[in-house]
């Protein structure tokens, strides 16, 4: 099943993505909801990021080029990172280029949205505290990287997540492929299985630090190909069971 | 005024504390709330974390151990961290120690909480948007940080970030001291006039960065003093015009 949000006569709305549009939706996303009767065409609705995060969790440079570059001792503290809810924006929103330099990264990636509370998961009981999935574009300006290894400044510009266009919640994430177009010209093409931490592995010893709560969303890493882009440059993350992701960078 | 959570017959409430007790109050903090009628004793009542933040910012390295020591050149990206909201506890919880370690740190901090969305402030108006001060501990297990510099796992334990005892409303932070004891014995107390980056410059900077919102809690960093503790080791963090928060360390 495909949730969006989206706005109509600027008011936000929620609904599920059907061959017949989208079918409007009211209540709790993660508990009960149902339909509401009422009907959007796609081209009628804009839309939002299909959640608003209750937090999001980065992990860094979590790709092999090829599978036979995959280590077999896996590090013992994986790289991860906070990004602020206040830099979520939806498709066709555009990324902002901060004041003071030309250019920022793009990373395309496989997003989690948690739906449930979790601690202490074990790594065969991850699937079941996930709701769905949903692209992410983890937009950083290095520029901005403290020297000595803090990543925070760099991660946290407004608009700098986009997120969407749905939550896929029938999907198998350990056999899909995470893609990036800049400008129609491919530049990420791998599937999750290049992953150095798996997802399961990875949601497994986040709970076994912290209560991961329902509306967290974890962004599962970039494959190999991320590459600085300037103003008017057009980045299309896509999953082909979940969608694309467009947006367009502009400066300050 | 100083506001409260706190938990009575597994209820939580707002308040007020007063001479008289604590006034029981309803509606939204940020807004418009009123007084109830009730009035609760502080000895019937167990306190809780005086808020829930939206998001924990965190400055690291930010008091040196004397006046003359405050460098003239600023550092030009400040070192922030997030901290996760499920890290949050109030006064008299126990802090967990993780499995596998013997000790952790503590920090005793002016936690400044945010009282309207802010964008773009100058450092003269940065005390507008700001809705009051509670004491945060940002609890740390360094043994956790990565060696590329990243701190996230090492604080994001769950009970590592301590707040309250309560929000104080009329404070001039710019004015205070932060103390800290351990099992009674002196080990942290400087004036927030020993911070490298002043509370002014910090969130006028970060809200040139991102969208602060409402409810985020902003830890704004520890002096000179902290240490290592154990289990059965008892934290006080203090500032006279608010309160102290005192906890517990315990074994996982």
């Amino acid at each position: 099943m495909k949730f969006t949000r989206f706005i109509v006569d600027s008011k936000e709305h929620m609904g599920v993505v059907t061959g017949e549009g989208i079918k409007e939706i009211t209540g709790d996303l993660f508990g009960d909801w149902s339909y509401t009767g009422d009907v959007y065409s796609l081209n009628e609705v804009k839309l939002a990021a299909p959640i608003v995060p209750n937090q999001i969790i980065g992990i860094g440079a979590n790709y092999v080029a090829k599978k036979e570059d995959l280590p077999t001792v896996l590090p013992e503290i994986p790289v991860f990172f906070y990004k602020p809810t206040s830099s979520v924006i939806g498709p066709e929103q555009n990324i902002v280029i901060p004041h003071g330099i030309d250019e920022v990264k793009f990373e395309s990636e496989l997003a989690i949205v948690m739906g449930k509370e979790a601690k202490d998961v074990s790594e065969s009981d991850v699937l079941d505290v996930v709701f769905g999935y949903t692209i992410g574009n983890d937009v950083t300006a290095p520029q901005y990287f403290h020297q000595d290894g803090h990543w925070t400044i760099g991660k946290s510009f407004d608009t700098f997540t986009p997120l969407g266009p749905f939550i896929e919640t029938e999907l198998n994430p350990l056999t899909v492929s995470v893609e990036a177009k800049v400008n129609g010209v491919e530049k990420q093409n791998s599937p999750t299985d290049f992953m150095i931490i798996s997802i399961t592995k990875m949601i497994s010893y986040l709970s076994n630090v912290m209560t991961l709560n329902t509306g967290d969303v974890i962004l599962t890493g970039s494959p190999v190909g991320a590459e600085f882009v300037k103003p008017g440059d057009v980045i299309e993350c896509r999953i082909k069971e979940i969608g694309t992701l467009r947006n367009t960078f502009t400066r300050a």
